[in-house]
């Protein structure tokens, strides 16, 4: 017999943590969520899913850079079908943390994350350790 | 001759004005960037853009719904092609605000915004109008 999943009242399916996880660990391009000078953010990043945190480079001297360490952090990924009216969201929440120790930066430089902006030589790793993993899935075929 | 388009100092190209403004009335699917309590929130909704400003619909009762209205916000578009390396992505910056006027209501109800939520009956248009629209290209076979 198969399982029903949950529901919320606006009839998104809920994903499990599980389920949220394994999008985590597929995905390659997500979005940050944050807060500089009073501005919410929302911009995109290309990451890595490792030892359940959320990783990414980012390069200094960006405005970004002194903002957003320690600050509330959220992280966002999704994928849709507009054919067929279906698609799914999982979001992270937690907070940006510079990512300092040399064993666990050269453990995310073996991560395979690419790097697509050529003109940046030199990066620093930033990392969310989630506080809450939530996910929704829309599908109307769903039974 | 061709243009040779903006660059910033990542090396990713400065879109126009003009490639926002089309960017966003091509797409369909955005997520918004809001902070409820002290959390910094990106949640994708289904969008058109009309007039200039970026129109959503959310379910009354949903605990976004008091926390948005008049908050700063932001919005964000992007697509990827993993393969080729290549993508874009747009971000609006603006105030949220609640849509009350019948004319307004019923002009945005013509907009042919599809719902994917079909336990949800009645919602209220949001719209965000733009104090800034940015966006940027990573194309690295750009010439």
């Amino acid at each position: 017999m198969a399982d029903f999943p949950a529901m919320d009242r606006r009839g998104l399916q809920i994903l499990t943590r599980q389920e949220c996880d394994d999008l985590l660990a597929q995905g390659k391009i997500g979005r940050i969520g944050l807060q500089v000078a009073g501005e919410t953010l929302v911009l995109p990043v290309l990451y890595c899913y490792v030892g359940g945190t959320v990783a990414f480079r980012t390069a200094p001297g960006e405005k970004l850079d002194s903002a957003w360490v320690k600050a509330p952090a959220s992280f966002e990924i999704d994928e849709w079908d507009l054919g067929q009216r279906t698609g799914w969201s999982v979001l992270v929440k937690g907070r940006f943390e510079e990512v300092s120790d040399p064993e666990e930066v050269a453990a995310l430089e073996q991560s395979g994350l690419e790097s697509w902006t050529p003109e940046v030589s030199h990066t620093t790793w930033v990392r969310i350790t989630p506080t809450s993993i939530t996910g929704r899935r829309i599908a109307l075929q769903r039974f």
